[in-house]
């Protein structure tokens, strides 16, 4: 498999001096650590880090992207959850791919962020790409339609996360890397693909119910015309979709200097209603969506026909 | 077996009119709905519902119930994850008892929390107790101690959960209900028990690193005297332990009206250190003490020897 294009060489230091003094570091939520793995012999061929909430999505996608960058197994073997020892993440290793599951929501995706980062320094990997695959609701596009984030916006529209770190707030910038967006939706045709692609803000809430104006939770203090009225407003400013982790991942991409994209696939549209009832069949071939798209960037970045 | 004492028949109206409106409602996240699920043959007897983060916990939580409360099935059936449509949840039924996965953080808990709440109130249920099953880091007590919280404070000490909704940020109290608490309480007794269970104030934070003042991320920009000074001043301050989703549980049981309780077991003392590398069988050991003290809290009101 050649190299791909456009290496600089960069190695993904872990900007934090603390961890030098550890003897040992334990990766407490996907249940490894540096005396008992070697993460060097591991993983010093990672090139890519795709994240996804659900685990069954996550495992599906490491068998698919086997196929598609020619990974063979030998016969007999399968791949296994690197994390089996803990229930909170899932985590695979394909070639030059991990995938991996980060649950729902900043909190749960801070967590798998902070420990793969540190696994990669310790494999002393470079120049590796990080990228969300998800879904979400869309604003005013045909559901099974694919955004990829030029920028996440928290739900207030702030183009920053607010990291809370000894009581105090710091603000850190969650816009994406431009070339990289560019790069894949230069892979993509709406006409031949059967859906439409695009690059757009997105909101990313802390609350899936009244973060993201529905009226279909257990609370909801406010009335259709309200939710209409923000919902327009934030089309307005050029939000497509809102989900719940590209903040942190943005801005979490941009501290570690990695090179990140969001893509996430619209399961409805918000501006026509709040519920989720699509066929099952349906969703899992929209699901699809964003990781042919990402096996489509892997191909071409690592010449594999 | 008995109704609970203290009945009020007080029944769990989800305080959203907006849904009288919907023809069907799914819960996308449980994969149930209205129109195949009959929530009120399915649900109606519940009295208790258990939460706790992790899908292998909430499993063995169900299983051991079940023998506390004596709740037989008959041979050849066993527990079903009535979640099982989807892998984003655990969910279990046992008796008068719900036990569901709630995964890590906020936004995680949210999403559950509201769609159970919706549950309940299909179900026509009545007095219906929460419980947080969880893990923490501990505040000068010895690993393995049990903490009630007597209220949820955030990152920065505030007796509030910040919900941003419609663009706009409403502040919604966190404290817990101080009868339950007590109640708890008073089923322990620190030498029999052989650890100490005690009420405090618990910090929730969004990010399990940073927010909670380690030093072993990937990122940390601060030192380790300003890591001790922030622990030492929120022990002044009364807090007793540091987890990820009180803040919400406490701010919307009082929402919805709801009796609720966070019980969790203490992994390490974060006045000694950040991370957690006990022994597995320990731990294991110690993830039982808050179910125990919630069997003896079941048993005594339903009138269970």
């Amino acid at each position: 498999m050649e190299a791909r294009k456009n290496n600089t060489g960069r190695l993904h230091q872990a900007p934090n001096i603390h961890l030098t003094k550890l003897n040992k570091d334990v990766l407490y939520h996907i249940a490894m650590d540096t005396e008992t793995h070697n993460f060097k012999e591991m993983f010093s061929d990672i090139k890519y880090v795709c994240f996804g909430g659900s685990r069954t999505r996550m495992e599906k996608f490491a068998h698919y992207i086997a196929k598609e960058l020619k990974v063979t197994i030998p016969a007999g073997l399968t791949f296994e959850n690197i994390a089996k020892g803990t229930d909170r993440y899932v985590m695979y290793k394909v070639g030059p791919v991990i995938s991996v599951s980060h649950g729902m929501g900043i909190p749960s995706l801070s967590i798998i962020f902070h420990e793969i980062v540190k696994l990669l320094h310790y494999a002393e990997c470079s120049d590796v790409i990080f990228i969300r695959l998800g879904t979400c609701g869309g604003l005013g596009l045909a559901p099974g339609s694919v955004v990829i984030s030029e920028c996440a916006v928290d739900g207030a529209l702030n183009p920053y996360m607010e990291l809370v770190s000894l009581g105090k707030v710091q603000q850190l910038p969650s816009t994406t890397d431009a070339d990289l967006a560019q790069q894949l939706l230069s892979l993509t045709n709406s006409k031949e693909d059967g859906f439409e692609t695009l690059i757009g803000k997105t909101m990313c809430t802390l609350d899936f119910y009244e973060g993201q104006a529905r009226l279909d939770g257990a609370f909801c203090d406010y009335t259709e015309e309200d939710k209409m009225a923000f919902l327009n407003r934030i089309y307005k400013e050029g939000v497509r979709n809102i989900e719940m982790e590209s903040l942190c991942f943005a801005a979490y991409c941009n501290r570690a200097n990695i090179k990140g994209a969001v893509v996430c696939v619209t399961l409805l549209d918000r501006l026509e209603g709040d519920q989720i009832d699509t066929p099952h069949d349906v969703m899992e071939e929209w699901q699809t969506r964003p990781k042919k798209l990402v096996a489509k960037l892997m191909k071409s970045e690592l010449g594999i026909e």
